[in-house]
């Protein structure tokens, strides 16, 4: 299986780290290969073309861009072991409703917290935590966001949390103090081998990310 | 079965369309209930609390938002009749991929058209045209970017022919001209009552637009 897939990525990605986990949820060998992002691959210029961006996934020879789509892919072709995806159509339009929202709001309103300053910087906060509030009332009392289980959403959403750390410290607030639910809710998924193998540390995450923004 | 399927809408809404056209396929009743943008109904906002938008679709008391989720839905649970998303894995990723780049560019590359001047007007005509060029080249010799029949990215694109007139009339441009194999494909879709019936008249569609943003 191995020498027909390949994940073409960049390991402080958090849309790489969805389809690593899903992935590892279903026990798929497959073949890394780190992009630099700052001289991409005639590979991921080609499998691509459209956006130019990881990760790629690319099973026998063709490609699935877009990570979403990619943890789509995954479930309904390995689809024997760890569902992913529930199988009722108004649960599965609920989960697609929420990690969409994750990656309409997390990344784009995460990354103003380290890119505006003064009253822009106090909003971007403001903003960032009121999506994870959203987030954390969608989870209420439930371990996961699907139920019983890890699923879909969890998985969209679970890499971020390697990105929490350089969060908290350019905007100095506690993240386990505004939503601790999703702070026991993360806890819950780092007990998987599949997340905790993923996730990289934060503060090598913390470190990258400043050497690319200059924060 | 009407009386357990609304859809809140706004009949110029491209995104609404995709929904009408999704349940015109199906041949699915289902009772319409124009919103007002400017003055929202309690509805609407109990049922999608997030983002207080049209459409949603209640089906049985549940609400479903987002317009590629609900067709989505519709495909899911009524999928004996004119199915939308391709059966194998490989097409689905890439019906997904597309339907989701028809999301991301043309809503809002198109309205810069008209919410921008000079150089930048220039800029977004010319980012205009090359989204859709690339969405011919995806279409390339086919029908339907599906192939032999009308499926998920048709819906999902489809209802923005509707609008065509208004980016032409504001761009000063023929989408024919830059894109014939395009309109080609538009006039193949508008032979299917579903697509017909439902994409409102291009010149209404511009009376309100300008009366919107004021042109």
């Amino acid at each position: 299986m191995g020498s027909d897939l390949t994940l073409l990525d960049s390991w402080p990605s958090p849309f790489g780290m969805r389809v690593r986990i899903a992935l590892a949820e279903k026990g798929i060998d497959y073949e890394y290969k780190n992009e630099n992002v700052l001289e991409k691959s005639d590979l991921l210029l080609k499998m691509n073309p459209i956006y130019k961006k990881i990760p790629v996934l690319i099973h026998n020879g063709k490609p699935i861009c877009e990570s979403l789509i990619m943890v789509q892919y995954i479930d309904e072709v390995w689809n024997d072991k760890s569902p992913l995806m529930p199988k009722d159509p108004y649960q599965r339009a609920v989960a697609r409703f929420w990690a969409d929202y994750v990656d309409k709001k997390i990344y784009d309103s995460g990354r103003k917290i380290w890119s505006t300053k003064g009253e822009e910087h106090e909003t971007a906060k403001k903003e960032f935590v009121e999506v994870l509030k959203v987030l954390e009332g969608e989870l209420g009392d439930k371990p996961y966001f699907g139920g019983e289980k890890m699923g879909y959403v969890d998985v969209a959403f679970i890499p971020f949390y390697s990105w929490f750390y350089t969060y908290e410290t350019c905007g100095r607030f506690s993240i386990e103090a505004e939503c601790p639910k999703l702070i026991a809710w993360v806890k819950r998924c780092l007990e998987k081998e599949s997340v905790s193998k993923t996730l990289p540390d934060s503060h090598k995450v913390y470190d990258i990310l400043k050497s690319v923004y200059g924060f």
